[in-house]
């Protein structure tokens, strides 16, 4: 194989085989293949795109770079994965309420870079909460309390690492092929028979439009469903943060109040879909009906805190949080951002909210960059409510008043408040299976 | 600058400002700016293009990485850069020629790879001939004897050599912005006042259609014409190789006999035609009719041949090879090509006949190939000739047999003889200016 005729094959529009694929990626795992052959080829496929057997060939070439996990039940282990959103907590009570109902959730996850956080960050705010579990430690607790939560590992996908470093810098990022074929090799690393997808769509979305949304959705499902895994995907809203919290502790909070029945609404609907969504795929339940009323079964019976608490205990985190969200990181100096005028909140810039979580030092901006775990944003208001000036709409956690100004000047951009209702726009948008 | 960012505008079709693409060259050429960040900036180049504006920057940046000469006379300095076909060794009869009739000539050359032969080669083959000389000794040759012809050395635009090599294993050499800057970044740091380019158009050449080769001639002449140098451009068909010789001690022989006064027909007129434009950007002629009777006046006094010889000196080699090529290195085993069938040579792939001359040893395949100067093929034959059975078409002349069969195959490969005459097509297909 010469490389330079392969690159030359995709610049020009040409089909790749996948003997060409598999020996690429596996010389470029090792080393052979200079980043810079691999820099023109990706930036080649950004052009030229993927066809669905190329891309699913890429896929799984990309997932046999490493360690594939293996587990007794596959029907039964199902994971979820959302392409990310400000507030995106969802994760952290629907995995182990999923497990609850008998459905195993074998998660490895990421960690937050820019505007949005990561469920390794959030999670971490636990007071010993460890990510780094052995792949065996991983395995037994997936097999002993149906759960576990942890962070890619050097085993896992070494081509993935190095592909989204090189296109971190080489301005490949935003392919739709080369996204779905990073986030897929790892999702379809972890030995699941089934997968939901929550590709999020608006404002503060990476696909800003639904189209593009679609097209990524049935792009992931189509190499799901080739790879012989179960893969639906939910496109839901993403206009507005979700929930009433943006921070790593504070969201864990939110978290744990979804599990003791006391959630805000737009979170555990979104518990409530995508849990469905997996029971089914992972045969423990009839229809979506019968899901979500397991998944809020589970949360009336207090079996999926339960599930909960052994999974912090098993990461060797303080259990205790589950009863006691106060043993959670937080800090005491708070500021109030209030409405600049009476009206209805017609538009929420997520991003702007997410980035005023970074500011106040909940995020990185690199990733060197240390996390205050305590500090976030408390949202008051939903699009669409009315407001009087002077009410509060969020509340800043801050410490000492680090980024405190960057933060209020940014949720007083976020906040449009206008004199007309907003249309509601509904959560679950699309399903593309 | 952050080179992500730049990537990014070019993929999207955006344009790049001039302290951006000085900035991008300046630290490439020093390592600052890595080979994977280049590479995909190329693709992303190949797919969206160079604007004239960009170009020229583009140009200009790469001719700066290095030195650049400076003659006093520039309005009366000339070059010419052929875009390269087989058997194209105009270079050797034409600049002596030019500089007998008052323009200096400091041209900078390249050698061969692949199936077009290369200028310093066929030179080399003058026993003592160096291409390597100082700098120095190049302003000074051309300024005692208005002529004097050497490769790329470290420290001329050094952006090129690195950005060629990447390009060569990205599959980034295909590009006319980027074919355009190297070639003007090149001839441009000579110091020049005019330049006369050679596009060859045809199935033996890089072009293989006309408004391709118009394309890249337009791109050629804008930036000439930016950067100030009087710039034109002829189109002349590559349809069969140039001349009797292909191979370079037999180029050279070719060369000396132009300059006698007796070379073959297409030779002599590309050398007039290219002269006549040379001397007229040169301010040595006042059109192309004067300036092709004054090319004719240099052959026939021998002012042409008396100036190679004193060339030829200058670098070292033997200047008696001008009165007697027989001195030149030479082999004595020869094969005659005959025609299969009697009719008339209808049509002759150039490309074949060069990679003729290149299996017996005249050529290389890669970098680092060793050239057998004496070896290569005689052309006794040109298209539209009627031949009868048995007559030699082309006599091969190689080294004990080394790369004979393929050789001669490919002569038989390259040849078609029909029972119709093929229609003539111009030598000189079309100027831009």
């Amino acid at each position: 194989m010469i490389v330079a005729e392969v690159i030359r094959d995709k610049r020009d529009g040409l089909t790749l085989s996948e003997p060409v694929i598999r020996e690429l990626m596996q010389r470029y795992t090792v080393g052979e293949l200079p980043d810079y052959q691999m820099a023109a080829l990706l930036m080649a496929i950004y052009w030229r795109g993927l066809d669905a057997d190329e891309l699913g060939v890429w896929t799984d070439a990309m997932l046999h770079s490493g360690d594939v996990f293996v587990f007794p039940n596959r029907a039964n282990t199902v994971d979820k994965h959302s392409t990310g959103g400000v507030g995106d907590k969802i994760s952290i009570p629907l995995a182990p309420l999923v497990a609850a109902c008998g459905v195993s959730v074998p998660m490895i996850s990421g960690r937050g870079l820019g505007h949005t956080g990561g469920t390794l960050d959030k999670l971490e705010s636990i007071p010993g909460f460890r990510t780094d579990l052995s792949p065996d430690a991983f395995v037994k607790a997936v097999n002993d309390i149906g759960v576990s939560m942890i962070g890619q590992t050097e085993s896992i996908v070494p081509a993935d690492r190095k592909l989204y470093a090189l296109r971190d810098v080489t301005a490949t990022v935003d392919s739709i092929p080369l996204i779905a074929a990073s986030i897929m090799s790892k999702k379809l690393a972890e030995g699941i028979g089934g997968l939901v997808l929550d590709v999020k769509v608006g404002s503060g979305a990476f696909m800003k439009t639904l189209p593009q949304a679609q097209k990524l959705a049935r792009t992931l499902v189509d190499i799901g469903t080739k790879a012989n895994v179960k893969t639906v995907a939910l496109l839901t809203s993403m206009f507005q943060p979700i929930g009433w919290s943006v921070g790593n502790a504070l969201e864990v909070r939110e978290s744990i109040e979804v599990l003791q029945g006391r959630g805000p609404a737009d979170t555990v609907d979104l518990v409530e879909n995508l849990g469905a969504q997996m029971l089914v795929l992972g045969g423990a339940a009839v229809d979506e009906d019968d899901g979500k009323s397991k998944i809020r079964q589970a949360i009336k019976s207090g079996a999926g805190l339960e599930k909960f608490a052994k999974m912090v205990a098993v990461h060797g985190g303080d259990a205790k949080v589950a009863q006691n969200p106060d043993l959670l990181p937080h800090v005491s100096d708070t500021f109030d951002v209030v409405a600049p005028r009476d009206g209805f909140v017609t538009s929420v810039d997520s991003a702007q909210v997410g980035y005023a979580g970074l500011v106040l030092g909940g995020g990185r901006l690199r990733k060197e960059d240390q996390i205050d775990p305590a500090v976030g944003l408390r949202i008051h208001t939903r699009l669409g409510v009315k407001v009087s000036k002077g009410q509060s709409l969020v509340t800043i956690y801050h410490r000492d008043g680090k980024g405190l100004q960057d933060a209020v000047n940014r949720v007083l951009q976020a906040y449009e408040i206008s004199d007309v209702a907003p249309e509601f726009a509904p959560l679950i948008v699309d399903k593309v299976f």
